[in-house]
């Protein structure tokens, strides 16, 4: 059965908690904008189009609760984690509907389909990518749990699987939290999907010695000249990805593109707790006397990508600004903060 | 006070516990050939010189116990690790001393007292390239802890340090056995050298950001033209770092250098235990149906390296094949399998 990361029911929004898997598959049952606020600082629900959809409902909860005004709320959702775009477009979404009295979970709702709708798409745009490269690489987690459902990066691969294509996935365990350990790993793994998972580290090797194709990954904020933000490491494989002739595709939905960002620099990055470098599993595997430093994201430059796989197809990252200065001009574009 | 990695006295070689630091810190005895393989083939004992030197004294311990061959001590000895060169030479210095009739244990010491000394003057002549590179990234353990004493990648950065350099250590964690988090942290931790643990992913951010003003690693194995096998991730961290114009130094002593491979393609890699990247502490982090894959070592190509410290001096790669020329013919080196 196909994953889904979160639904919303009854005034409650039910995700799977993302820290507890592999090892458990835990609904939350989230009734609070403070909760909702939580799971997203906590990487209980993760992912930058998730945590969008997530914020979206966030939103609804807040309004239905009769204890907040619409900007009050979004301020409480924008304060949970800086670096994904997705997360102020799903809040800036429901707080205009909010504001002009329409239906908050309609908007939401809305908002949520045409995430999912566009993941679906950009598998279709991917697949053919993938026809023939078929041992691809990727890092952290830019599946279903991260989108809802479908995936970014994933999604090109579970639509060319279904074409007949034979792919094999290395899957870089993506320290310091090892979403690619632990969820893209599970996500393969349900639908058996062939796969590896290989410490971080060993993804040059594997680049170097041409037992890679093709690399793919998500995205959590993509400026107009086409540099990214994505889980830390990504800047690393791209350059080396790059070096050694390997395409390197970056997926996403629009909601992820901020065609207010001229570049890279202008992307703010998550430092988040140092605990989570110094321990792992709740272990504490560095000197007590050692600190540690956790930045959760890196910026790509754009020319390591070779292409972004958008719902609308494929886009070169030099034809980048004119595609989304055309959708800005039909209004297509969902402005965020 | 220093740390020492090893010791020999009555029979017995004493070696750090390399497995349970930094949480504990244990002696092991070690009184048989086989105690010797086994603390080698589990990395109780590790780190490229200092693995010749257990296995040198190893040598000693199978000679007095009567009960082996040199030739059949020695091959024990090989077979338990593949990748670093300074094993296969810490052998043959004994095995030759057995077969000549010579006093094995002076061969031993010996070999062990040359590369403390020669790591010393690693030390020596590196420490001047940080003089001013103030901020200095390392990849694995490169320190006393990997050569008995001193260190290779560490040598340069304590000798800097005693002659009033101020240093900032970025150390890279090194999964999947974290020899970063654990050993370098703990060596750097017990002399107050200031250094900040990350998630080898976060290497690329800081190497792009300026942040890190030079990249120094040690070795397994340097073939001819100065390509070289270290931990794996090394590889990255060199192709990055070119990227970025950071210079990348590579130390070792002599006996890492093996003249007799060619270039890197000669450099046999060791494949580990999966489990080391599928468990951390104990802990299955992946799914059960998932499998990883696990070499532990990169091969890295001489042209992102900007030079060698050596026991001698600083060496760029074109000159590496003239140097070890010269060595060979004035007899210095100790030929190797």
């Amino acid at each position: 059965m196909a994953v889904r990361a979160l639904w919303f029911r009854d005034r409650t929004l039910y995700a799977l908690d993302q820290r507890a898997l592999p090892g458990r598959v835990v609904v939350r049952r989230l009734t609070t904008l403070d909760e909702v606020a939580e799971a997203i600082r906590t990487l209980t629900v993760r992912g930058a189009p998730t945590i969008g959809v997530a914020a979206a409902y966030g939103m609804v909860i807040a309004q239905r609760s009769g204890r907040y005004t619409a900007d009050r709320a979004a301020r409480v959702l924008r304060a949970t984690r800086p670096t994904a775009v997705d997360l102020f477009v799903g809040i800036e979404t429901v707080r205009r509907a909010w504001v002009a009295g329409d239906d908050v979970l309609a908007a939401a709702n809305a908002y949520r389909s045409k995430i999912v709708e566009e993941c679906h798409k950009i598998g279709t745009a991917g697949a053919p990518l993938f026809a023939r490269a078929s041992r691809v690489l990727t890092h952290c987690n830019a599946g279903a749990l991260a989108t809802v459902e479908w995936g970014t990066a994933l999604a090109p691969i579970r639509v060319a699987r279904e074409e007949g294509a034979r792919l094999f996935v290395w899957v870089d365990e993506t320290r310091p939290l090892l979403q690619g350990a632990r969820l893209t790993a599970w996500e393969l793994a349900r639908e058996h999907i062939p796969h590896a998972v290989i410490a971080d580290n060993a993804a040059g090797h594997y680049l170097a010695t041409g037992q890679v194709d093709a690399v793919i990954v998500g995205a959590d904020r993509i400026a107009r000249n086409g540099d990214f933000a994505n889980k830390i490491g990504t800047y690393e494989k791209a350059v080396v990805a790059h070096e050694n002739g390997v395409p390197f595709y970056v997926a996403a939905p629009w909601s992820t593109f901020d065609a207010r960002r001229k570049d890279g620099a202008a992307i703010p990055v998550e430092e988040r707790d140092p605990d989570e470098v110094l321990e792992v599993a709740g272990r504490r595997l560095a000197p007590r006397a050692s600190r540690a430093h956790n930045p959760a994201f890196d910026v790509t430059p754009a020319r390591f990508v070779t292409a972004f796989v958008t719902p609308d197809g494929i886009v070169r990252p030099r034809d980048l600004p004119r595609v989304l200065a055309r959708r800005s001009s039909s209004g297509a574009a969902a402005s965020a903060r």
